[in-house]
């Protein structure tokens, strides 16, 4: 496997859209990997470390109606630049495996592909924030936008709360980017079981260790 | 007078060190103003707005000494996004006269000369922040270290505990940007009465309207 950064841990971020079954998969790959005596570290985004978690409070916020997209694009660069140093680099080093709950292909989603800024901006502040750290893996959980909205109705945050246009487009957005990084970001249909997702998500796993 | 943006009002900033008698000469030239019937529109970097405010407190809190580098650059790019798109553009756009207490030259300054972070990368950062809004005039409040550092004793933020070597290259920085922009980077020495300095800021931001 090609290593994607300079550290001797794993390095593998999940996305796609909420009541995707991304958690639920973090989960049972944590348990995976932890009966092979790995050494796991999960973290979510935004958020994560104490700084992170309070600009993800300010993001979520459903007062914050006027918040405008290149503040919103900077807050979320923020709170992953804190996780970055606090956590993921010394955990990389460290010879960990990171399971990161969305990273940067989310803000290529949704605020560049969703919000209409420019994938170049998002592309350059990006690298500034992560010190230009890559994931070695991306999984991407894909499903049709009513689908995974049903599913989290009655629970949703600023984000989750734009219409279906601009959900789709996010969507959209994640199968562009698995198309233009295929050795990376791989697509998984969150059309059967959880247990026939977990295996995919085992199997993609696995390769990063041959 | 040369304009800097493509909008009707005037955008004039404010720099230097904390004690340098900054907010004082703001609010003398506020009155100024006033007395020539000018619409006046006074703003404080970083905050100004609620959502910066909430970024402002996350930045100045003295117990987050592990925040990132990076994570400070972008929240105070983030807070100034914010006040760019809910206030500055709206004001400028109504033939405004916009006194704003520091902007991208402060983050050029601190980020930057004190911090280490790459000029080039705060530039493009604050392009994409600020819409690429340049100030009509910058006013530089200029005084040794340690005689500001002294004014400001016993109430000081999580930047301004940082040592006196870190203010002397924030200070040498604003020096530098002033050289680099003679047009726009005025800077004053804070070595006089506060009705000379008041006298020396009138002239600067009289040569606008000529």
């Amino acid at each position: 496997m090609e290593k994607h950064h300079k550290y001797r841990g794993l390095f593998i971020t999940f996305e796609g859209a909420e009541g995707s079954g991304k958690s639920t998969q973090i989960e049972l790959l944590q348990g995976y990997l932890k009966q092979k005596q790995k050494d796991v570290v999960i973290v979510r985004e935004p958020g994560g470390v104490a700084i992170s978690e309070k600009i993800r409070a300010i993001l979520l916020d459903v007062n914050h109606t006027r918040m405008s997209d290149q503040c919103e694009m900077l807050l979320y660069m923020a709170a992953r630049a804190q996780l970055v140093s606090e956590v993921l680099l010394p955990a990389l080093s460290d010879d960990k495996i990171v399971l990161c709950d969305r990273y940067i292909d989310s803000t290529l989603a949704y605020q560049g592909y969703g919000n209409g800024i420019d994938l170049q901006s998002i592309t350059r502040v990006g690298a500034f924030a992560t010190q230009s750290l890559r994931p070695d893996l991306t999984i991407v959980f894909d499903l049709p936008v009513r689908t995974g909205l049903g599913r989290i109705e009655g629970r949703k945050d600023r984000i989750e709360q734009r219409n279906v246009d601009y959900h789709q487009r996010v969507r959209e957005g994640y199968l562009t980017l698995a198309r233009r990084e295929p050795d990376r970001i791989k697509v998984i249909q969150v059309n059967t079981s959880r247990e026939e997702i977990h295996a995919r998500v085992r199997q993609l796993t696995d390769a990063l260790f041959e």
